[in-house]
């Protein structure tokens, strides 16, 4: 399953949504030259990328064909567990809990080794119209 | 005052950096629809790596000629306060306090108009040998 | 100017906003035996506790006597920049920015020499009925 | 299994450590008048205390008799996903990962039935002599 690209800025970093149900979004990303920082390791914001993409995919799932669900991030944590320069990166994310509004979600970033390189969570509010799973038309 | 582009992911997502001086950094970025997410606004992760390059860069300013300062970023935390989806954002980082080790910066973005979109504070560990000012060779 | 104490956990900690006005509140605390972790030094929910509180406050400021504003805190980060063990504390909080249901806030406490010893940021909502200054019946 | 109290914070505040092993610590406290903020909900520092609490014991398990582990908590971040004014909270710590110095736990707190009312993660560092699980003299 790989959801087709949506956005300039996936298309930019180059990850790929793998997996995406109610409450759950997976996002892969094979590291490149490209994302790297001036100390030769994988830059920070590719990390916060990641999390924020497969947090917000998690709360926004819509079973509804056409149709889709749209949120803003309010604020979202990153703590950098590992550091990591070369293979694929698999980001899972996970709806908490929320309400009608508001939702919560945590995210986690394993490197190709499986070794935990970043977990983070976040708060979100969904746009108005995608408060329910029937979304919006998209 | 323009520093040279340094990192892949530096050119991949096209801030400059415009400013930095002992615990103070700014960068720019001019906003292009390669930066937007699915609902056509600026994606989370750019201000997210904004903050963290800001934050990072105004604990490590090094006043030595051909030396540099190193960091990782621990924890990193933005908060996200307006939306935007174009024009020239500016990113401005400063070094709250620190120790030998540690070191905590906070960041705020501001859209063209003057809008605050994000603000954020990070814990920063110095890279070995970058404890002291005067770095290690570049 | 001292606001009376109004909740249950206030009088429990011991601290006492001494200042709130719009977008800003200031409390004190006397550190005691009591606000020690098990290696002597204040503990870290002393400073969260702080934090939430003048946030909290600098958001939700009514000038209407007779009448409160409330909100509940969605998250809530706070980073750790020094230690201390006795004293008086000073807390400052201060909104952000905001619109008519989220609002931002970011806080600084100092110890009795003016040393930095906790930042954070907080992202909250006003609870219905308190989004406007009007507030609600106290 | 109670784990005596051991500091002047958590005699104030009223929890106990109720379980306490090789990254993993579980908090209870049964919610009174003094833990409640003006709106008559649990005050968010009660929250940030616990996660706080069970994240840093999370990573300081001492197996050696006589002997402490000690930390400091670096960074800290709550999201506050329900409210409750009764019963008896559960809060449980785990150690996520970490190297020689600095580790990450995450928090989860739920009430009397279950519900989840807070998540957080941390970012801690071991004080000078608690780097290995052999730790310092008590």
């Amino acid at each position: 399953m790989t959801i087709p690209v949506d956005s300039g800025f996936q298309a930019l970093i180059g990850y790929s949504i793998v997996e995406w149900s109610e409450g759950l979004a997976v996002a892969e990303l094979a590291i490149g030259p490209q994302h790297l920082n001036r100390s030769g390791v994988l830059h920070g914001g590719v990390l916060t990328t990641l999390i924020d993409t497969v947090c917000g995919y998690a709360g926004c799932y819509c079973p509804v064909p056409g149709r889709v669900r749209r949120a803003v991030t309010l604020s979202l944590t990153t703590n950098f567990t590992g550091q990591v320069g070369e293979g694929v990166l698999k980001a899972i994310g996970r709806k908490q809990t929320g309400g009608r509004r508001i939702f919560y979600c945590s995210g986690e970033i394993f490197d190709g080794n499986g070794a935990l390189v970043a977990v983070g969570q976040g708060t979100f509010r969904y746009r108005s119209g995608s408060e329910s799973e029937t979304g919006v038309p998209r």
